[in-house]
């Protein structure tokens, strides 16, 4: 995550690490030499794409960006959504972590790093990195080499500790279901993850707009070079860089787990959690805050 | 479920898997065969249509973007939510394995295959195969051949098993309130997949929307034939690709649970509560999860 | 409802119920004479309207759309929250079904009748038929003459059946809680239909817009008729079709408790719960699902 | 609240009642003068304006109707919010009744009247009028000369008695709990209906899009005196109608709680309650339900 | 919080405060000098902009509006849902001292107390003021200088001291479960406040957008000055305000929590639940309500 939202004037004019720019020049380039070689036969063959005239352009462009600005809508509102579970994780775990404060220290520490262990788990599978591994920081023995699901392994592990804790006696059953509410959140958490990471936008919309997209830059071209002459240029490019770079950004923010730098910041977060787990113990170090690094909050 | 979002060039160039036009190009020909006919006439008659502007068109063009994106939108919601519903079906399952996970090992296996035969049933009863015996391959003497909603008659097993351990004094009243509140979860989801599978968007907008959308496209030639000649194909096949394409999309999404290849993955999911409802049993066989065959999970 | 949703090219060109063209006739009858005037006299005194461009219109008729896409918007969320809100019901009915199933037999037919009399007034309730009729049906003594509402009455009776249960000791204070759960859902899905169908959309947006689209599509004709000639028709239908079919679906969809093709169909969702609680009953005759009559389900 | 929704033919063409006619006409006016002085001048000047175009104007109307559908659809749902948390008080309310049904006669009246002060004093809150005196009504004791939040104080009290009943052992504790959650459920309601008549769209929003809409109007005249004459004042009064109807009708929505028009009926929504908190009690008159006064309902 | 939201004539015409263009006016001086630059060249050699018509423009001009309401919305639902939360926050404070009203002075004081302090930490972590300094007012011992989240640690020394109460058999276990479910929304609300204030929107939507938004004002003259000549500053300057204010504004409600006249009142409220906590205690001073300076409530 790009850790700063207002560009500034020089932003504006020089920004390219956030900017979407590197992802689409090539396609940006490809439609300026179309435009510079449409210009190059209607300057030859004055007339030639008279008869074009920019109005169905016009209808075809609004059409577009009102699709566009749908499509778009949609992946943002799944980046925001999974922002958003990652925060009810932070919120299940600290209420979890209020909530067994006064059980007994080894009870405590041994719920915390399940927790821990969850998070780590569920963060690594989401970014494709080592599932088991992350989880077995925290966890040594907590994973079978088969499992097909060990994040959740781990949270079985401490809804069957907290229930244990019940049935010896060592928890009211109101107390146990308290808790037992912050563990379901953490697997809503989980399940709505896995949603948003296995569930991409349908891909024949993604392609029918990518397709009227470029055939109408394309062609843009060829409306305005009879008329517009060398200023063809700006706004072509202008459409251009607008619609490609909104459907690139767009497909960025579809799966918001990733490394991009518009992602989520998984293991920020994660070493938020794992600091106020551990901080509520004793005797524990509280590793750092994660920093940006060239203003990208990993 | 198509496993891929973002089209590479050569999708843009030549995918036919996963694309709309399959489904709309007897439409397009159409179009296509007006427009040359209206071209032909203009190019024979010059001035028959001079008289028709492009200014009102592009007035109903965009006014039925407008209204087409509405209705895709709605569209997409409803194939979201029915995603939403199966995420949540996940989570209270593996929070309903995670609260009996101290039960003793028969009840367990009762419960876990009861709810197993649930998303059984729920799958076929949402893609019209057989439901009754989707169920009886987990649950043999479940469901009597009259049943109005077999897959809810599982339920309603699984929560009087409950209830009598409750009453054998075998689970606190509590930890039986916990249970159902899963019970009541899976309950949601066959409630809100059969509201999303039996209430189609209103027959009359799509109605309205079809009707329009044809009108304008058979028009649009004549408007433009006078002044674009042969140029006239573009335009109009551009509008014409993405108002019936977005219009067969919204379509196909419109009920998520078929086996079209923008479907959700019923199957797979279902797949994949299985597997983590028998890992969590001794000594079961726990099957392979699904794999996409062509790009298309099922 | 009408109970298909994708329409075949036959019924793009001939369809008629479910088509929205019945109540919106007269209005493009009266267009239509008001476009052939305005051809006429064009036709007659060339220049006439010469002065009147096409453009300004374009402006109000996209902001038309905007707008009337909002208002529409309005409607269909209005249709299917209410359909939301019966899908709750049914699950609220499952789920309290499930939640009875080991009480003694006469104790679950009572409280089984009492939901089925509560569905049974609602439905009555948000139709505009007689509420407690519907209900003496299932509870032959639960209504006063002067109730103000006679079928929160009935959920009130079965309110108190379960407290009493609970004082005397036959269900457990926790299941009580499990069932009320329950009966607040009930609560709920009766004050949100009240709601939908006791508060229109403000009087003054659909005023506002229906006055703007009237002036918009009489004026129109006026100019167009210039440049167009007898081509202004088609436009001109096009327009006025789309805005007065839009309008009149919102209305439709605004209020969706009544009879209209486009309602929903409470009935048939009044029978699903009654299959199914009395199915859970011993000795019932349960009635066959409600099929649909040309199309239209009820 | 205006108790109907869809307008007539005679409401098209005279409503005034409910109309936002009366509230723009004098901008209407102003907008109509400077129309007649674009076109005396334009007339007597010939091509002193002929150089402003009108599509700018098109550019310009476009984007400013998507912004004021954006600031519609805001104020909109504030309105429908307000409804819906007026819907859920009074869910709240009867589930309240039915779960103290069972409670002797005297404890069920001392409640009961205190849910009715809370909603008149909620009511009074929120239209601004003498709230402690609308307690009295219902608490004649209940609140003193300085409470910074009387309604409050009524739930507080409410809350207290269960809470003695509870520690009384006259109530179960989990009784108590269910009684709780509606409680929480009215003060919901109160923070919800003072975050809403508290905290206005942002201030900066309305002077900027009002700032646009009264340049826009005010200069569009000059931009189609020179081509369309004395027709210059059909499109524009067109335009000027719409923007400034919606910016009103969105203001009034805005705050939903007033005494206008389209405010919500909160007195008939008290009456409502009272009418059924009253009626089940024994010996108690029940007022009549409101009646909407010349068609609107208060 | 400007605590007005209806422009009068007055405001429109000449207010600053609240207004968005004391932020933006470098900027549209900026474009007005490339606009007489423009029009001075255009007058000096004419036909030398001829042939840059305003068509393109009107599609990227519309185009951008589309993507900016977009981005408009979202910052508004981010500035509004910050406000919901504190709305949740007032409640949840209520209802936790209704909870608790029936508990010993001495214990309601240190929950009250512990309430006040983390309100006071929540408001001074989201504005950048010192957390820890704002939390000893209400807390003198609560908090250890190297405190990742002094805030949460106040939360869950109240949650420490309901569970001790329990413990301690002063507290029913349901009653505890009733004062931990308010203190979860507690943590809900610094999660949710947290989630806003650290996640601005994607830094590469903002910058795509205001790149285009620049280059499109900066063109636009240079497509006008040909044929409107000085009329050319009208338009220009009521697009690039209407652009730039709604991103200035955006930007301002994107981070609805710091002190600009459009962030949310955090204080104002704060200092409302201090009052009605205070004013359940016995022997307390009321503070007065927080009143808007020049009408702006921080």
């Amino acid at each position: 995550m790009i850790v700063r939202s207002q560009p500034s004037l020089r932003d504006i004019l020089f920004a390219v690490n956030g900017s979407i720019l590197p992802r689409i020049w090539p396609r940006l380039l490809a439609i300026a030499l179309v435009s510079i070689a449409s210009v190059l036969v209607a300057k030859r063959h004055p007339g030639i794409f008279e008869a074009i005239g920019a109005i169905p352009f016009t209808l075809i462009g609004i059409s577009l960006s009102v699709f566009m600005s749908f499509r778009n809508n949609t992946c943002y509102v799944r980046w925001w959504e999974g922002r958003q579970l990652w925060g009810e994780l932070i919120v299940a775990c600290r209420s979890f972590a209020r909530q067994i404060s006064t059980l007994p220290e080894e009870d405590r520490r041994a719920l915390a790093y399940g927790v821990c262990g969850f998070c780590a788990g569920l963060s690594a599978r989401l970014r494709g990195t080592d599932e088991a591994e992350a989880i077995r920081q925290w966890c040594p023995a907590g994973s079978a080499a088969c499992d097909p699901n060990p994040t959740n392994t781990v949270l079985t592990g401490v809804g069957r500790r907290c229930l244990s804790l019940m049935q010896a006696g060592r928890l009211d059953p109101i107390h146990y279901s308290v808790l037992e509410t912050q563990l379901t959140k953490l697997a809503q958490v989980q399940g709505g993850c896995e949603r948003i990471a296995g569930t991409p936008v349908p891909f024949a919309y993604s392609l029918l707009l990518q397709r009227t997209a470029i055939v109408f830059c394309l062609t843009l071209p060829f409306a305005l070079a009879g008329s517009l002459g060398w200023w063809t240029l700006l706004p072509v490019l202008l459409v251009a860089y607008t619609f490609f770079g909104l459907d690139a950004l767009g497909h960025q923010l579809e799966n918001p787990f990733g490394f991009a730098p518009n992602s989520l910041p998984l293991s920020a977060m994660r070493r938020t959690i794992e600091r106020e787990m551990l901080g509520a113990l004793e005797g524990e170090d509280v590793p750092p805050p994660l920093e940006p690094e060239n203003g990208v909050l990993l």
